[in-house]
């Protein structure tokens, strides 16, 4: 698809909106007055049909039905149900995603399964700048294992030189939570493949935003988050994805009883399920899932086209006016300028990013602080608009301009920064 | 407190009701017209207020708030918020409870905790019919570790005999899911040190139900689960306890980014946070914690003296009717009667319990089919009245004596059975 002409004026971009192929998602979502809302990549808003959702799952389905829901309103389906459609989204088959706990926690069982998988192997290739939660992961794993295994970090650009005859698992985020650079799945896995390693995604940041065809990489395990593109809400359960070739031999530490072939025998023993169940481990929050279904329902009727079209188009437009109307204000671009290495964010640097934005905020841009030096700002196409891009570049210098961020209330740190 | 004289006709039990110390929970709780809930210990009803907090985290949190609640709504604060109302139903400090993740993965992490903590011992005792999910956990860490320690699994009164110089932890389930039958958290916790070992404790089936006092104990750790007595919804996020004397030295594999010492500075090592917040691991979903918290601030307002009085006044009346009525029809009592032996639940084994519990359903009596022959019954204090627990035994009798549940319609297995 491609993309249109950025606009050079407010008219311009409001013509843009008029004929946006997706303009219509945008009344799927509830989204405050007041705000441009360009932190979806940390929380995504409200799916209007979620309140009708949650209220007949709090209100009919555990109000009336109790223990019967499990059955009558499908619950103990939910995992696989959801999994089936995230898989239409990342290039999956049905069977080889479900829903399951956090992305944390998925990532220490497709991270300790590929282990073992590849027993006479001890290095772990990630990025140094990973989300810091999976290189903990690893560190945990490791450090359960007596330090038997090791992890080494490397710069995004090095890591297929990188991987040698001792590397185990390739651990990657596809796409960065700081910088927004996107990896090449695809090379990077036959790399791995080649060298006799498995590849292991987190599609945190990729999942509904950006094209992701797990299988045609050939990618062999993958988990992602439910709160971001995919509008789950807050704390929404995280997925996994292991490839059908994978199942038999996958084994996972974090053996619970809905992953076992019958939990509702109660053996004694641990026998794990046919396929990707197997991943799963205790009862996941319902209210939460019913959240994350509404969400993922949304995203699977918008074509992949349209949204990585848009988003780069979005991307590009922000990139543009923020470099000419920021120019004497020190911020330096940290996202790929190259689409095809390039999420749905753009991230620029600057020391003083903390201040700078929260007096965004105050003013009703909402974007990201990322340590240290780091703001982000995503741009989710099924509800950003090209005036909110327009809005927010010309937001930005004005609050560069006058310097308000240089107040003191801007620099108080709150728990969740 | 002393315990009502069982009531010998329905007026009796309706007296009892009337003057139940605890008969203003009731109405606290959203209750099916048409149904005697003695399912409570599977998952417990919906609190009334639960509607208006999760309206208003919804839309005002969620909808509006987006990823400004973390902080202005509090929600990074509510694992250990809720943890620290927990601490006050189990006898633990502040600071020593927080909610996270399943009682699955909790079991994990305290697990693999205790182990490090003893590493000169390669046992796990536990009792074989514990809980299943809590001995596959066990497996597949123990799977993990290329199987350098043993699960040795005994009958419930020879926990203590089995504790051995060997033994790194006794893990047991305080009230057993299938029985009923309450363990002597203190006498075993005493014995498992003065053999050198650690004690963890899951408190599924005793929290929000019977007494429990985990550092009058001296108990190690403990998990437990949200959704059962603390009516904190279906597949409510489960809960952690670490010793304050464990704390400093108590490391778990699944080091996740919520378990650090500062999540958001975004350091690239792994430091655990202080106290017992090194237990959390990823994201929690907040619909579902936000549904917990109403659950707990009820059981805390109820005293648990009159909880427990209550409760074995119901299940001593239970089980009276039950053999008074049901005599001939070969139900064997399962539960032990004596008081200090039981937890808040009654169940016969019956060779067709299965379908005899479809058939009771179908009447309204909601309890629960656990296999291979367990018909069980939970008497949740605060909503479950004398004159259902007389209801229910009269319609026990009369499912047994018509031998209606030996309709082809009562065999038919759902999933969750």
């Amino acid at each position: 698809m491609a993309l249109p002409h950025l606009p050079d004026s407010r008219a311009a971009a409001a013509a843009l909106d008029a004929h946006d192929p997706l303009a219509s998602f945008r009344d799927r979502f509830h989204l405050p007055a007041g705000v441009i809302y360009l932190d979806g990549n940390s929380l995504g808003p409200l799916p209007r049909v979620a309140r009708q959702r949650l209220a007949r799952v709090i209100e009919a389905e555990w109000g009336d039905g109790l223990i019967r829901s499990w059955n009558a309103a499908g619950w103990i389906e939910l995992p696989q149900r959801i999994g089936d459609k995230l898989a239409r989204l990342i290039g999956a088959q049905p069977g080889e995603v479900v829903v399951a706990d956090s992305t944390s926690i998925n990532l220490f069982k497709v991270l300790a399964g590929a282990l073992a998988l590849r027993p006479d192997r001890r290095c772990i290739v990630s990025e140094r700048d990973n989300f810091p939660t999976d290189l903990y992961i690893a560190q945990g794993l490791i450090e359960l294992f007596g330090n038997s295994h090791t992890l080494r970090l490397v710069e995004a650009d090095e890591v297929c030189d990188a991987i040698g005859e001792d590397t185990a698992v390739v651990m990657l985020t596809h796409v960065n939570y700081r910088t927004g650079r996107m990896h090449d799945m695809v090379s990077i896995t036959r790399h791995a493949h080649a060298c006799g390693a498995l590849a292991i995604w987190d599609l945190a940041h990729s999942v509904g935003a950006v094209p992701v065809d797990l299988n045609e990489a050939q990618a062999d395990f993958a988990i992602g988050c439910g709160y971001k593109y995919l509008n789950g809400g807050p704390g929404a359960p995280a997925f996994i994805f292991v490839a059908q070739r994978h199942q038999a031999d996958f084994r996972q530490p974090l053996a619970g009883w809905l992953g076992h072939a019958q939990p509702f025998a109660f053996e004694a023993s641990y026998r794990p399920a046919q396929g990707v169940a197997r991943a799963l481990c205790g009862t996941p929050p319902i209210l939460s899932l019913a959240a994350l279904e509404c969400g993922v329902d949304i995203a699977l009727e918008a074509p992949m086209t349209a949204v990585r079209a848009k988003s780069l188009a979005l991307t590009d437009l922000f990139i543009a006016l923020v470099e000419q109307r920021c120019a004497p204000y020190g911020l330096r671009l940290v996202t790929p300028r190259e689409h095809d290495r390039r999420g749905s964010q753009v991230c620029f640097a600057h020391p003083d990013a903390f201040p700078i934005m929260q007096a965004l905020i105050a003013r009703g841009v909402i974007g990201d602080f990322r340590a240290p030096d780091i703001l982000r700002f995503g741009f989710a196409p099924l509800y950003v608009r090209y005036t909110d891009v327009w809005d927010a570049a010309h937001i930005l210098a004005e609050v560069l301009s006058s310097r308000v961020w240089d107040r003191p209330e801007f620099r108080q740190r709150a728990k969740v920064t």
